[in-house]
């Protein structure tokens, strides 16, 4: 009240040529912005970051324009209406969107800067629905039943299997009945991934060779195999289709941080010799039918049958951080930082 | 009838580690084999040989394992039943199936060298059952149909175009009103496909920038890729997908010389950018449906509808050189080796 309030927002400041680092980034400070008529002005509560944040620093990824560099740092969240000038929405209510690394943005509701509305899920945290019960969940759920067209005894392996989509990707195929193989990074992750998750074996790419345990846990048996991070543990999981096998193309974050140049899969033939597919999607394209796939994880999570875990950093300050160690695999869960409260 | 007749062979004598020449063969003499009870003995009157003979040689490619040394090179062909001691084949009725590098060979008929009876298409010379009318027509047909769900005013780019297989994809894409682009190398091809087969635009790979044409002809907007090659064809192909495109893989020849160090698609990602599917398929799969290809492809050679074009060798001496030819891309149309008459 008595001080005038300040924004905090992290401009980009270089463009990385290997590993992203918190000095690629630099912490601005101005005064919060005015809504002009028209725009809102929004108070960040939480953020989330996720691997494909590192390809706006370089090639721009989907969009193929990377972020200019002394513009703020791109990212998702769910905040505030502090301040509207925008019939349309009142003060006091939450909005999700791009809000970007700042403590406070401004939007006009539906044209440059659109954010949507956002209820918290009953009795659950209200960060749910930046992974479980957002975009995560429904790419989990419209990629493997729709895209993989999953049936029901499959062999389904999972890449980044412990991440925020590949966890929820691993308990979907298990409750309907498959076994289900996950691939991740270390002991904690695959402990969690066969105790908690309900996956039949856990591969620890880190210190085991995929490609060999693939082969003997499933040889030429891979119905689906749901990928998050390209690579080699796509080139192995190829190497064991069975014949009709789905291929579905979530991410690839073991490519994002050398996306000027990617590792093709040199075992893509294989779609030849097994009939099989290989397919990608852009989850935002379900967007008008993700209740299909949210009020039956909401329900899920409260019951206790679908799990999720969660790293949280408080303050904005920890952004850039959080953003490379989710590069490097050094996470568990998905990446929520508390930027004001909750 | 004076003299012994001879049997005349082409055996496996090293594998290439990069071209194939003529030097990786031997021919052989040895008298003519007998038929034991059950078996036949056929005397080849066509071979034919496509790309995916290299792998043969080296990685074994679909079976994974490739031919002995001092083994018969495979070969597909049609023959006549010289004499039978099996009472399925009449003598002087036509087979086709993997008959090899030789002049005559022995078959069980279905159990460890299966063949099948073949019948000559009306007015049309017996070699169209080795191409157009056979393996490479059913490919296209349901390639293109199929796996690609072709839909009429489909924007189709076609790599290999002027090959067994590519050309006949050209012609029934434009038969459903598409918009067909073909890549080819060389001149005489290029025009081929421009003025006989009714692509839109030929690309000629060997002198131009295959992705910077894809760029200029059709933005982002491929609908169907049908890709015979592989390699940077298939990474421009990719970066120009139209949303929903498809994605057919049926060949991989500018990869076949390299079988062992296959040249990934880096641009593969785009099938998430475009939410498109590649898929791949086994043509004989689709075996028992091969009338649903056959027969229209029949009627459009006789009415001139359907061109095909043919590089015809004589003697069973000059396969080694075909094979070499046409992994070099030096070919014109599909490889037919004429062993006896016709």
């Amino acid at each position: 009240m008595g001080s005038m309030p300040m924004q905090k927002r992290w401009t980009v400041k270089s463009r990385p040529t290997d590993e992203v680092r918190p000095e690629h980034f630099t912490l601005e400070e101005a005064a919060v912005p005015e809504p002009a008529q028209g725009q809102l002005l929004i108070e960040t509560l939480l953020l989330t970051t996720s691997p494909p944040a590192r390809m706006w620093l370089t090639s721009g990824g989907l969009s193929g324009k990377p972020i200019p560099i002394g513009d703020v740092m791109r990212g998702s969240g769910i905040g505030r209406v502090a301040t509207s000038r925008n019939p349309g929405f009142a003060e006091g209510e939450l909005v999700s969107g791009g809000l970007g690394w700042q403590t406070h943005s401004l939007s006009d509701g539906d044209k440059l800067n659109p954010v949507s509305k956002v209820e918290a899920p009953k009795d659950l945290p209200l960060s749910t629905r930046l992974h479980v019960l957002g975009a995560s969940g429904a790419s989990a759920w419209f990629g493997l039943l729709e895209i993989g067209r999953l049936r029901e005894g499959d062999t389904v392996v999972v890449s980044g299997a412990a991440g925020s989509v590949g966890s929820i990707v691993c308990q979907l195929a298990r409750k309907r009945g498959c076994r289900v193989i996950g691939i991740a990074g270390g002991e904690a992750k695959c402990k969690w991934l066969s105790d908690e998750l309900g996956c039949a074996s856990a591969i620890d790419y880190k210190h085991e060779d995929v490609g060999a345990r693939l082969e003997t846990l499933c040889p030429g048996a891979i119905d689906v195999f749901f990928d998050n991070v390209g690579g080699d543990a796509l080139d192995a999981a190829l190497a064991q289709l069975a014949i009709g096998a789905r291929v579905v193309l979530c991410g690839g974050t073991s490519q994002y941080q050398q996306d000027g140049a990617w590792q093709g899969p040199r075992n893509y033939f294989h779609l030849v010799y097994r009939q099989a597919t290989m397919a990608g999607f852009y989850v935002f394209n379900f967007a008008d039918r993700f209740d299909e796939a949210l009020l039956p994880l909401e329900d899920g999570v409260r019951s206790g049958k679908i799990k999720y875990a969660e790293e949280r950093y408080h303050g904005i300050e920890q952004a850039p951080m959080a953003l490379q160690r989710l590069l490097s695999g050094q996470n568990f869960g998905s990446t929520v930082i508390s930027v004001a409260g909750e």
